[in-house]
């Protein structure tokens, strides 16, 4: 089977919602239907200022797989920095190159903004996950605090 | 001497520029003149986003210490999200009191924008100001990954 | 195959020795051969003080992977302290039980010694061994400084 | 004040004990007090195989530190290891250079044994001490698992 990657459609609904639960639950958190409901209307809007999505799809255009990215100002680049908040494979379909074609997908829209900076979070037991990360990009020094 | 915390001014910018710029040589990394000077139009701007700046003053209104912070959406949130992206309060006035007052006033503006996570990074070493950021808040598993 | 662990002996230099050698070069370290034939000498001469060494055994008797521990005091415990100093398995056979049946024995050697802890180091990329560590023990919150 | 640094007495248990105390408390931990009452033989001992102590004195010879070491083999070196298990400097002295003074100590008995590895552990939030221990020493990346 042969994957690649597009922007998020207004037909993939049906399909996204588990994928983006699916990411949700990995990290053993919640976020109410009507956030979810909010975040799915703002990633069509496509609007500056809020998300972009991106899926990872099958030969049948069935999403098995989601990339979520924000571009926001920073005070040390005259462009963007582009932040992956959400990325998730279909669990069945992992470590067959999905994760890399949707970082891939990521890197060429920073690129194409121009952006200083890409980046995501992650947490440190998600040790398949990682191994392609350190493969991608740099793990760095910085360690997060939040209120 | 007392200190307090306001926004950030056009009058400011003879001092904002040598806290700025101690910030970045602290993280032993550097800036170019025109992005530092961008970055000064951009938070004088109040322009929706971009950062807003604050800043620590003595009781002759002289900057000792700045905050910058931007407002960006999330997927896991129906309002805001506050990055606290730079910190940095003169050396020879630390462990005053200077960094909690700021990550105050950084707190009660991400709760007039009703933000539901207000965060920012530290590099491991940074042990001082982590003494208080474990005081202020939590330090979380996440790790970050950069291209 | 089943495979089964049992304490090393003289019979097995040849098969010890390229499976001491391949978790040296896991850690891109260098042990001096004279080293390596001391601490073969000292692994077999079941004397207090040194290592003991365990390895798990194919149906041939054939060692595909090693474990070497050592006892010893610590100010904190009454009894002693099991340090599991180098744990290397076959790398074709990855995955299969063999580290778990590996710390097993470790652990079933430390109880008959009343240990109040046993404990090993790994480095933070180790993904694949993590992934059994944490199921077997608890990553402790300590950092290691080294002269 | 000077301080000094010379090996544990005999004479000196009123004053050991609550530096031992103060260095478990500090750990959050708890040791029986029948098992600090063996170490304590143990420290004076001066057997092989257990741990040596050093005191760091005042110039009325009062102890206000401790370090207590381990020589034991290792599988990588021909010599020995040295652990520094317990660390302590009386609080109020903290920052005057005795714990530096105490770790000098114990190099220099490393040094004696000619021991291939110095080394000891200590908690993340440890800050104040890691400010010392990044002077002295190297962060290992490596971590601990326990049972």
């Amino acid at each position: 089977m042969a994957y690649s990657v597009r922007r998020l459609q207004a037909k993939d609904k049906a399909a996204w919602l588990p994928l983006f639960k699916g990411y949700i639950t990995f990290y053993k958190s919640t976020v109410a239907d009507d956030v979810i409901e909010t975040t799915w209307q703002r990633l069509l809007s496509d609007e500056e200022g809020f998300h972009k999505g991106f899926v990872a799809v099958d030969e049948a255009d069935k999403p098995v797989g989601i990339a979520h990215i924000i571009f926001h100002r920073s005070t040390w680049s005259p462009t963007w920095y582009c932040y992956l908040e959400d990325l998730f494979v279909e669990p069945s379909l992992r470590a067959g190159g999905i994760g890399k074609m949707l970082i891939e997908a990521v890197y060429k829209a920073a690129d194409e903004r121009q952006c200083t900076r890409t980046y995501w979070s992650t947490q440190e037991f998600n040790y398949r996950a990682r191994g392609l990360y350190d493969k991608m990009a740099t793990k760095s020094p910085f360690l997060q605090y939040r209120r």
